[in-house]
């Protein structure tokens, strides 16, 4: 932390900054300037909350230095990470595919699209089961009684299952049957949540809440992990921003910056991010050239009839063609880095 | 719903439309124009889903007309609904003060806290038992063993109590002695949290989340009510924008825009919105002209030593001056308005 | 400013930051912590460019530390600015009112609304001559064809003049006839407007750009001061946000951060935020109880037949109501504060 | 536009609507729904003003149908539009490299920088001679000093020359030498510089404002060609968000929303976005991918001596390699789509 102190500031003041540091076991250093002089704080073993010392006399502003996340930080582990998922690496230079319907309506839905997505190339199916609603009065998905599906895709296709949990009970639902646990971005700062799938023992899917910073999304992972789950994949889902030609803001600058600060994967996710159809492709390419370690997709045979996010959902034949040119885009990328 | 269609559209693409429309069950209306058509639907019970037209040809952009909120429209209840609290009136035409600690940390600081915010008019206290952080290495709240305490603070001040809860354990475990539950900004859509504390029978204080638009609010709010739960009291807390110089950007426009569209009451937290103690009193002030009906003030007597939020908590004396002048403004804005 | 090394820095990497530093003319101060090492650089004049030390290697992150505005700065100018126009003290602890029509559109027009305005109270009038419009095919004001006017106004209401100037010609055409020309939200950027306004010789309406920061608000103030003109008064208008109950967010925390960080007055304009004559009120008030030192608020006595922002124009009874509870908020505020 | 009713309005307010409606030459259509009535506006030339019916009495909302702007819409012209910039067809499928230094600072850096990119695959040379700071105190360009220097380079390397202009003066010094001009960020809605432009007679690269709205860049560039230019070539450079990893968000999707709606080009400044140089290759290739007809680079052979932009310029050896990857990416893209 750096204490940067007014020019007015009296050497009283200065000397207080001192004192509260002190008090608080920080070691400080003061470095004067030609205009003012500032304190840099050394000592500490987390974060310094910055706010203690903002409101002494004197002080102009308090600069933290130190990052509040650990575990998820490249400067821990310097190498990459790559999470197994059922039979996908994610994380190990390859696109991981990810792709299903929005959520399960029926066996014959489900299933349809899973035969589909596989033959695509895709290797886990996505599928949810509760699904989160901004209104009550909309399809909740078929929860329990989707779990039969769930394990006949698996049985019947080999597909990795990935599905999204919203509490406790549904995590303890669905562990017995799937491969990775989603947390949603309306969960991303569901605290209790991110404790229990810490404790999973499963693979967990984790996507950046609507307006979570770079910091937030890193912190929200580093509570799976300090609950000792090292199986972490981030996924960058777009943005709350004013603009209003897609549903979310997609950021892709987020991957590169994950990949400097990190050694977690991260993976992108165009459809939630278009929320319309045909800024599906264009965004996924995009995400796969930006360097994402893997795409999840929503699919639909029949969009018109999707019980939730039919419009953004791709027609099987349109995933086809875009698994090819995904992957395509990957190698080109691959090659061209190496 | 109206559907705009291309100039370029032809007339069997129109057709389509009136098809899929009625095959929905709604009533289509052509609206013939010099340049383009346009279609309206009718007869739908709630929101229609703007995105299976979306994608039609021939279809340029689909206009969502219908409103998805119903219980929480003045359309629905015209008259503006005051809940009751212990014994204050949120929404009544009074400004309600609710004052204390970010977060309930000793026996001493709670209620030492708690006289004096009474003292200062305060008549409902607010204490944080689980805290939601945004580190996994920060105080969490004393949890179940700061119960007792508040317990304590409400047989000697006769201050109705105001506590957060983030999943149905902690619902449970406050329910018996609290008067007001709150769901905090980052569980604001956490929607079985939202079902739990609308079958909950207490008054609801529900803050706004940190990017939600006014619908998003609003229908978070309709999960509460949906469950038969009318005392939902709304919180503005600020949201998150690009500026740095406060922690939240606090909205205060959205306070005429509630009481214009719903009949609940809504409040103003501005110790969340400025994060830092010097702004809290001017933008206190600003949300009582106006016309919040309430105001949520962190307070702490020794900032210093808090173990969350210290550095935005307002001393006991600059609370006694802010509650005098809030009211003061409060009531030269009834005065005008009159 | 302060250049924060990786975990992993060498010792060469750090020599490499002081001796960049130096060649720099800059004075660095080497703080070795527990995990890392940061080095402070002093001795500058203005701010240090953060970038050139960002690439280097070994460096993880640079902070800057010193804010580029200088004549701006209440550490340069400790007690308030009061910019007089005409006869109008703005900054002095008065409520500066400025009042009159989006665009003037005719001489009777212009004159019915200033007398109405005065008559409220109001001792400022607005009215734009040269109308900035998102599309080429709106009303682009009078233009110079509006100089006699303008002229007539004052000439009998005694009011003092506010115009906006969008380049160079339409600056020399206002000059001679206005009391404070306004530079409005989508030239707030324009550094060659910027500069000429500072040379002018008039009261400056700075009116913050549409998504600008505190410092790039502060910046173009700078422009204008850098020039000789002290007599600049910011107007916070609202900013652009994801939010879409108003047309623009209003931002009223700026108010006392500007207090803070500046000598400089700011006033608000409710009228531009709302988007909506309803929502003017409201803001209005909420503006003065945060300490705003003036407000601008526009008045229309047919607004449905107004050629720009006729829906968010009052109507000059609602002015008169709005002035005199504005007055009482704003000596309610001052008498709290006292 | 859509008129949409209160449940509870009458029918006088209902025909209230269809006089103003008519007043306004526009013919009115009702919709009578289940529950409430709508009121479709047709028989208007351009956009109606939706705010003069927004405060009828019963009015819940007015919604907006019709779309401003008409020359840059792909319904006025459904073919895409090929801008040829000296030798280089921006929009024909091919990938334009614009590439160059922030600003021109001396004939031999320049020059230097000129060589490099030729060599690399640029056609385009960018050097701005006219810098906008935001601080009065940074170097300004090197402004008419530098014409000569454009010169040169156009004559020793056939690079056509693309140059920011910033008013009027700047316009017609740089007129003479140059073979595109361009309008920055902080001048999209300067429209007196957009007119200006417009009537120039050479193509424009209009860069997207900070935080402008897909509509409001199509207007900004609907003021170029209601001067008779359609040589208009849009770029994004990143919008401003709450997100702190980057200088700016590059909103990559407002590249198939561009094509969509409009026949114009479109190209991608990965520089301006990143703002630092290791993030502009990542972003420089998804927006290859993402299907932009070109994209915009800054270079400099000594980015630590740069008086703009040094941190986020490539080194022309990491150009060459930009350079053939975004070629590779475009390539792939083209094929995948075809």
């Amino acid at each position: 932390m750096l204490i940067v102190m007014r020019k007015s500031a009296t050497d009283e003041q200065i000397d207080r900054v001192l004192e509260v540091a002190k008090s608080q076991g920080l070691t400080p250093v003061p470095i004067p300037g030609a205009q003012r002089t500032a304190v840099g704080l050394t000592g500490n073993q987390g974060a310094i909350d910055p706010r203690p010392f903002q409101e002494l006399e004197g002080v102009r502003e308090c600069i933290r230095v130190s990052r509040p996340y650990k575990l998820v930080s490249r400067e821990t582990k310097p190498d990459d990470t790559a999470v197994t998922v059922h039979k996908t690496k994610i994380g190990g230079g390859d696109l991981g595919l990810i792709a299903g319907p929005c959520g399960v309506e029926s066996a014959e839905q489900a299933l349809t699209i899973a035969r589909h997505v596989r033959k695509a190339g895709a290797t886990l199916f996505r599928g949810g089961l509760y699904k989160p609603r901004t209104s009550p009065y909309s399809f909740q998905g078929m929860q329990e009684q989707g779990l039969g599906i769930i394990e006949d895709i698996k049985a019947e296709t080999d597909l990795g299952i990935v599905t999204e949990v919203i509490d406790r009970s549904s995590l303890d639902a669905v562990l017995p049957v799937v491969d990775m646990v989603q947390v949603g971005a309306r969960n991303m700062q569901n605290f209790r949540l991110l404790r229990a799938v810490g404790q999973c023992g499963k693979p967990v899917l984790l996507k950046r809440g609507m307006s979570a910073t770079l910091e937030e999304f890193f912190m929200a992972a580093e509570y799976i992990l300090s609950e000792g789950n090292y199986g972490v994949v981030l996924c960058e889902r777009g943005v709350r921003t004013y603009l209003d030609h897609t549903r979310n803001t997609l950021d892709l600058a987020v991957i590169p910056a994950v990949k400097d600060l990190s050694h977690l994967p991260i993976i992108a996710d165009p459809s939630h991010a278009a929320g319309i159809r045909s800024m599906v492709r264009p965004l996924a390419l995009a995400a796969a050239a930006a360097g994402a370690d893997g795409l999840m997709v929503e699919v639909h045979h029949e969009p018109d009839k999707a019980l939730s996010d039919g419009p953004q959902s791709l027609l099987p034949e349109d995933f086809d063609k875009l698994a090819r040119a995904a992957k395509a885009i990957h190698q080109t990328q691959q090659a061209q880095t190496a």
